[in-house]
């Protein structure tokens, strides 16, 4: 087969240098917006009188039925035409005739493939912003309905304070709404059409780019011709946006593999959600949140690999930015795969509320309410927390929780102590009382929860 | 010195521990912000009633003179007490006795480093965003300065278009222009106010995180305890703003460093912003261009550690998350110092407008203009491609540029061509014509520079 | 279809966890390396007669079976069946029977999985010293074919001094050389046998992992069944060691993509090795070395993301380590077909050593042999040095080259130069006086070239 | 201060660009390693009587000298004076006179920084190797000491099989020792000397590289002098080591923070090896762990930033080199810590061996010894495997471990099964039976120990 651009040429491609520089074979997943690209640059050059109203309709009908075959699957690939754009091309010349030839006017590959890509990952964030809706709401139902629980709340992985298991799972929701409002402030940088910057400056045909942009659905055309084919930015913060997203995951997923353990046995997944060993009968492992938590290298991976692709690279368009396509096809596939497998994983867990609550007493975890109290009582926090300090290692030293200790031995310790502290070393006492914004409390978890609903809607 | 938290331990802690623990090496950087974060705290307690506005004012009146003694540097750091909260907390307190062990009541070390670097990064941020903006004038500047040279165009590092020398650099322009806006768009979501979230559940004290907030200047309060001491978002998401920020000055520092060597001779950069060779006596190397070129590695490794550093871990706070403050300190510091010596180097910069004229016509610039003449003389695209390549191939084989064929020569590759074809082949005429949107006719990029006017006024 | 595992299970797998578990798609590549595991695992389980000798012959013949029908793509691969591992064994046991599922006996996917990619990198590695050595092999032939063309060396991209063609091209030798040496250190790391681990513990029945692994024709048997699992040391230094070349492989893209420009002029490639434009008729674009250059980032980005899984994961072997394998997988086809392509395209590149030769002596490249020359005749370096930087700046303010001053000229600078400067002006002669050891000389580029002969035979 | 490379410029160097360039304030670092190659390089410039003897000494006496003032803190560094090299040379002429400006001789800054940063790494690396070996004996004798304690070994982190403690303690006795090996392999290829190589293509002056490199005591000489000042591979080469090892120490660190939770119980840390909280009087917390994980992040991004850096530099120095040296001394001086803090918190490390056995044996660990029981009783493995899955299931559902069936009950599941199934459900008798090679038994566990001995000494 002629390569479109073998004028000046006088010896064939090597055949080692056709399948080391196609890309057909990753990029034809951008045939429907190669197509949709084409179909509007059709019309755009028939409007303008570039080419006439009849061939821009053969043009646009071509298009069409190359969607067809590439839909059922009959259209034929090949690796000599490199890549989607001279496949499509090509076919719709053999199919339409002279027409055909006209299409590529006031175009370039370059224009063309930046145009695919905007497309292609507009479609692709909008899809994701929604399945982090779609996430949060999981969280939310599930912070409602296990909203009276109480949990250990941990720092350090040391349990630390009580905490509402609700006001946990909101953390979460509280991670994916700055996710979502990041993909769409990535999504408003996307969402301008480089398409008739041509090759690189331009051209000197009568265009009208505002309406192909139009057609094409874009909020904004493209400044800078130079820039709009040498621009990858929009892929870059899409894949830092979807890293950030990944290391959240990641974290739910180190949590949700703690919880599953023998040791914390906080929740039960469903054996729909798990799998079983090759050798150990009784094993039920937390693969999806393993895998989950696996992924996050291979997302963060692709960000470096585009990273280091564009560094020192001079403009306008160099052949290397060809290798963007693999590392943003994966990580949407990988992101979309993750947000959509945890959403069904979740619905099916199973909080085991009991222990949850026994624990959350355990480990001298109402310190803190002790050291608050004696502030109330005009101790200065530093004494207070020197005091509670003390008390402490008085119980570990004997062996008893907070509450093994008599008002009598309490006392002992500062004279401020008195009846009232016996509510203070209840875990349940405990969390009603953080009533501060953004606190723990029943109170201040219902706000989060409204607040959450009303922005979901 | 005693621990603060020492109430619980028996054994002192180990020298090697203390050294590997401290950060007071490094986050003493925060000291104004640290200082700035408790004076309103104490403000804030005081007008609940929390303690006294006697404290209170004793408080602030100790913080000023810690702040003046950090200034003049007499301040004593030690490691001892870990890192700057405490060592500001145990000043405070020696200084102004018993009202200084008040400061630490409702609130803790994991929310006051997260207001700490927040503040400390939207000030920052603040400060490179105008950094941008003096480098987008420099840029527009120069575009304006040498609107009319022509240059070859490039893709693949290979001349194909003549473009406008101000065309080319307005490309820079837009980028700054889309850093910019992702720096704000950071901005708003670093200016959230963590502080009053204590250790992770909020207080049982009757604290107004409102207040706090107002009083730091932030526009909102974050609405999750548990998130708001385990989210480094803010900082991730800066670090990669920065990471494709660098990467635009890597492209730039590229063309810098082409466009200095013997064989592009594009420009001259001044005495002032180069350096000699030890050992070779003639030389002037552009080492502003390649250090910032280097230190785009930096600046992307700092991103990888604390997206590594997030990776997998459970909430709440981990100690982990000391980590985060150099990779931002040290991103901050190069990318300011990057932006600031490049406006310079820029104004300093000769371009070498003759040469760059010359060149543009060479290469066969024009044939893009044949083939759109062509394609204006009703021969489809891809025929008029194909001629042309044709008509270059044979000038090549001649070793003769596009304008040493004669009319004749030229008029049996296609008997559409005629006596206009003339001016299409002066690349001056070329740049004229490509008056497309963005593209890079002198209408055009006249109108670019007005926007840029406009927009940064 | 029933898992393997499902014993314990009382619901089904969800088809999103199915889809989303599955490795079939990808680790299918091991397959001939599973089935090599395996059919040395029969052998030794009879050997220790675990199992009987009839029933290894005929798990090893099923095997066999199993092997044509995948060669010869009439293997059904099922995603329900996870992996490599679970699709051989089921088909075998429905082929042969119940001595299929005795294949498992004393051993685990941990460790089988384990023993497939090592059986698979030590083939890949070999495969990659190889084409080293083959590229090593071009490049001296290059530099022998070329060893009398002088050239600017560079610093800074700046040209600096005088160098041979063949000295420069040997530094890649040099390069590939380190390159080869880290693999086969690698390849040593690599060559220990984990299969009899079994899933981390060992086992109980009396196997023989010492056979097995001979069988296998490993080195050397792993000693602790917890490390042999949980183990991706190899894995990651295989990425490393890929990494490292591919940073070589891009310095050398970049700079046969600068010799390839207009401003350059130092090399053609030939039209087999480059590839038109769509848009400019006239273009020949340097694509190979650009990609080359641009896959860099996706073998950087594939040691990231494996680094990055391994991070943080407790003993012994969890579900994110089956995500080890795309990386690996990707990195050692790209890093294979770079090596190819390249070692085509070098063997049909021509140097215009015309050119080099002519600009060998601009740029005031010999400045240092004039320093040099002054500390011969006893003037200290740093004296020598600034008086040639007085020579070359009258020289520069002038716009005329060294050999552009009369020896009276050339005098006034320094009382100690005479006529025996002269030669000392001449970049053939700089050359040739560089005779210290690894130098530009001829004869330390003979020596060289010689070493690597013997290296390479 | 005057440039020693100032002959050719005519402006001063812009504060800006002194500062943004310096690198004195980092490579100080180097000052002994750069008077040591100072030192040998001028007496072998007196040995080949490019200087004389009397000079050499002179020079030799001053480097003394400049050695004492830094050693004392009284040297004057400057930044004006760029680097270190720059700064020692000047100080050195200032002090000795004319010599001094003879030491420069047949060297350039190139040479004079790589071999600089080739004799640091050496010395770290071999530091770097006594810490691993020290730590691997504290391992060898942490397994030794609780050599008789089974614990639950884990996959997925799911309890899987009983295992020794010390066999799990020696996996990394195992990591560590690939550690070394790689390390080991890496001071090979950093043993070579680049001095004399000078700016890219050696000299023509008498030098004697092989004694230069004799005095310095360096394996060999580098063998062409392009790639001696272009190569940073020993620098990557010792980071890959370093990411590997770092990852190592993060999963370690990652286990012993588990195990330090209220969830897992296992081991005691000292107070002397964790810290407290600020707000929470109980808390004691694996800060030393939680930090080790941490800056695993830091060594990765130190990593990608000099892969980032070298990518696309064209030969032969670039100034962006000079950034090599940041994340080298960070990595070195990280690793150091990581490793010296660790060694001394597992000395004082607690075993809570009872709590240890006791959960070893839940979890129905020992379900694999019923598999492979009925294999040795002649069923098929597949089918033991679902049998004992059968049996798990229904202890699960009755809430009892796998001791609570009756041998009645438990041959229901299978006619193989008799009264010699009791032994095999006990953990310690599971354990016993591990004799495969590299398993988990005590005369497995044993050899291990007696081949690191043997190994360490």
């Amino acid at each position: 087969m002629k390569k479109l651009w073998s004028g000046r040429f006088t010896q064939k491609t090597s055949g080692t240098v056709e399948s080391f520089t196609e890309s057909i074979s990753f990029d034809k997943k951008l045939w429907k917006h190669d197509i949709k690209g084409s179909t509007a640059h059709a019309r755009m050059l028939a409007r303008q009188r570039i080419i006439t109203k009849k061939e821009a309709d053969a043009i646009v009908a071509g298009l069409q039925q190359i969607s067809v075959s590439i839909e059922n699957g009959s259209f034929p690939f090949s690796s000599e035409l490199e890549d989607i754009h001279m496949n499509i091309e090509s076919a719709l010349t053999e199919n339409i005739g002279p027409a055909g030839k006209k299409l590529h006017t006031a175009r370039s590959r370059n224009d063309q493939v930046a145009v695919d890509l905007r497309l292609y990952l507009k479609d692709e964030m909008k899809k994701i912003v929604q399945l982090l809706k779609a996430l949060q709401r999981t969280f939310v139902r599930l912070a409602e309905k296990n909203k009276g629980a109480v949990m250990p709340g941990y720092t350090h992985l040391q349990r630390a304070q009580p905490v509402l298991l609700g006001h946990h799972l909101l953390a979460y929701t509280a991670m994916f709404q700055r996710d979502r409002e990041r993909f769409q402030d990535c999504l408003k940088r996307t969402d301008v059409c480089p398409l008739g910057a041509c090759a690189l400056s331009g051209t000197s045909l009568p265009t009208d780019r505002a309406y192909t942009a139009k057609l094409l659905g874009f909020r904004e055309v493209s400044g800078n011709s130079i820039d709009s084919v040498s621009d990858r930015d929009f892929a870059l913060e899409f894949l830092s946006c979807a890293a950030i997203t990944m290391m959240h995951l990641s974290r739910l997923a180190e949590e949700l593999i703690l919880w599953s353990t023998e040791e914390f046995r906080f929740i039960e997944m469903s054996d729909r959600f798990t799998t079983g060993s090759s050798i150990m009968p009784q094993k039920k492992n937390p693969d999806v949140a393993e895998l989950m938590r696996g992924k996050t290298g291979r997302v963060y991976g692709n960000l470096v690999a585009l990273l280091t692709l564009m560094k020192g690279l001079p403009l306008a368009y160099n052949r290397d930015m060809q290798e963007d396509k693999l590392p943003v096809f994966d990580s949407v596939e990988t992101l979309e795969a993750c947000l959509e497998v945890l959403d069904g994983m979740l619905q099916d867990l199973k909080f085991n509320t009991e222990r949850l609550s026994l624990t959350s007493g355990e480990g001298y975890s109402t310190a803190t309410d002790i050291a608050e109290y004696l502030v109330r009582k005009g101790v200065p926090f530093r004494e207070a927390h020197e005091i509670t300090g003390r008390i402490v290692l008085s119980c570990i030293s004997r062996n008893i929780p907070l509450t093994g200790l008599s008002l009598k031995e309490l006392s002992a310790f500062s004279p401020k102590i008195s009846g009232d502290i016996i509510p203070v070393l209840d875990p349940a006492e405990s969390v009603r009382a953080r009533t501060s914004f953004g606190g723990t409390s029943p109170s201040e978890v219902r706000r989060q929860i409204n607040y959450f609903k009303k922005l979901l809607k």
